[in-house]
């Protein structure tokens, strides 16, 4: 039996609620709303396990939700961070079954930027002892969003459209979409990002800084006519791209990279060709999803990063006692993940 | 046998092909887009018959379409006009049951504002004696919009927010909705109609001039939890009565009066809340809707007309050849619709 300690080191958020605001997974200082803290180790009750963390990533959900713009409100002194991998060290009535594995999880009980994690049993995914456990900490949010906006986009034909593509996420749905034997269109900023993605498995790469860049994507609309458009940003460009893509086509709206609100030009889009503005949200996939599915789509997730289909860029390794005065600008570095250990 | 003259008078589109302008269903001179014409009386094919016109009704959406801001091109010198009421008096191979019938119809071969009017057998519908010409000419278009709306609202949930609510689609889905238990929240512009809109059964009426009209909005939403906003205004208002909705709000779009275009302020409102934002077109509803279900809606529109529930507010009369001159005048006094008579 492990000893487990009565506190442990954590990051804490410094404001409770929502801000109100909408400025995008961007922080020009951690500690604007990020703290330290000693807190007590939490106790996990009935279905709940206590997890010792190996690693957590940073994902910009948990950048939106630190700033207080995410769909749940912060909890002021709780530990921040929504997702990880560790060992499972107490398990509470029920979920004995986990005891001693190493699992990744979702944090739904106290945050997973802490030395010491709770959270629910069906957080948590027994890992193969071949995924890494920086691969570890990041199996659920980004893979299991492109495995179910990917099959979205399957069911609504051969070609589907993503932007922010040089993301975590994005790479993992451009490869995805080539291995299903779709057509992804990616979108990114920086034309040196082109040659990778087209490596990854973008069959068609646009910069978006590009003057005509509107212009090549209607034709290429034209011709390869997707009907779903995957994007993390949702600004002008967006729209644009939108109103370009044949009729019938889908705008799912996954995350708010882009600082610009997007008009809505042309109400005939929505009328006389039929196509529809949504959104995608994990948590609301997990909750909707038969367990059986969800089961199915872990075990190929885990498959893809065992065998190395699949691999997390790690930008940065940084500790919980560093993590705040290192954070914003580790995340400026690249598009890779930064990666945190206790 | 009638007699068919070899030419008609008609009041035919000046400009083809779109305008790829968005200005919405407002015209400051008729004479701008339309013109006097003496054109061939059209032939009816197989399938088709010849109208002797009776009346004809100016919908917003003819307006759009002479404008060549519609769902479909123009055609530079063909007659303008979507929707009327007149007799068969030539019918084509497969279409003799209607010989001699007094029909309300959608023109689909050539346009309504003419003295006769070629269209597909489908496209008419046979009426009852005891519905005038008047309610004739304007029996599909309407009327069939907001059943097939009210009944989309009416899955959502128990209320449902309408703009626009003093047009005659507006007035038309207040009342159904009374009739099938659902409580319609009414949005209108004029304080003056707010009597009006209650007596034909609208559950609350707000006056989008009231500077503290979202705000009123709001509460309302959260006693009522509207899930459907049937909005022909998609202005910036709209967004924040979209924004005000609970979770899973459709905002369906069926129009475009007002001259702004709406931003989307609230990104999340997609990605946590499942809202989303699509188009409603009468054209795709009758694409897809199984004969047998726009039959029994047929009916009951019918049905509706017959014994008053439902009627058609005339606010001017006008014929083909005083229609150029005096069209944008009618349009300004009233809700009421503008029929046209040869």
């Amino acid at each position: 039996m492990t000893e487990i300690p009565d506190t442990m080191f954590a990051t804490i958020l410094k404001h409770g609620g929502y801000s109100g605001t909408m400025t995008g997974p961007v922080i020009e200082n951690a500690g604007d709303w990020l703290a330290e803290a000693e807190l007590p180790v939490p106790q996990p009750g009935p279905g709940q396990v206590l997890i010792r963390l190996r690693t957590a990533s940073v994902n910009p959900s948990d950048l939106h939700f630190i700033k207080g713009e995410y769909g749940q409100p912060r909890v002021k002194g709780a530990a921040a961070g929504f997702e990880g991998c560790g060992d499972v060290v107490v398990t509470g009535k029920g979920a004995e079954a986990l005891q001693g594995q190493r699992v990744a999880f979702v944090a739904a009980g106290s945050g997973a930027w802490a030395e010491y994690v709770v959270t629910q049993m069906q957080m948590c995914i027994p890992l193969r002892p071949d995924i890494s456990d920086d691969d570890g900490a990041a199996q659920i949010v980004n893979p299991l969003t492109a495995m179910a906006m990917v099959d979205m986009a399957k069911e609504a034909g051969d070609a589907f459209v993503l932007s922010a593509a040089t993301s975590q996420l994005g790479k993992l749905m451009c490869s995805l979409g080539r291995d299903l034997g779709l057509k992804p269109i990616a979108l990114v900023r920086r034309a040196e990002a082109v040659d990778m993605l087209k490596g990854l498995g973008a069959a068609e790469v646009l910069v978006t800084t590009d003057t005509d860049v509107a212009q090549k994507f209607s034709e290429l609309s034209a011709k390869l006519k997707p009907r779903m458009f995957l994007d993390a940003v949702m600004d002008q460009l967006s729209e644009q791209i939108f109103c370009a893509m044949p009729n019938r086509a889908r705008w799912v709206c996954y995350g708010k990279l882009g600082s610009e609100a997007p008009t809505l030009t042309q109400t005939g889009q929505l009328i006389f060709m039929g196509k529809q503005i949504e959104g995608f949200w994990l948590t609301q996939w997990m909750m909707s999803t038969p367990p059986a599915d969800r089961m199915r789509v872990v075990a190929e997730v885990q498959a893809r990063f065992a065998d190395g289909r699949w691999k997390t860029d790690v930008s940065e390794q940084l500790t919980l006692r560093n993590l705040i005065p290192n954070l914003a600008d580790a995340l400026k570095k690249s598009d890779g993940k930064v990666i945190i250990t206790p």
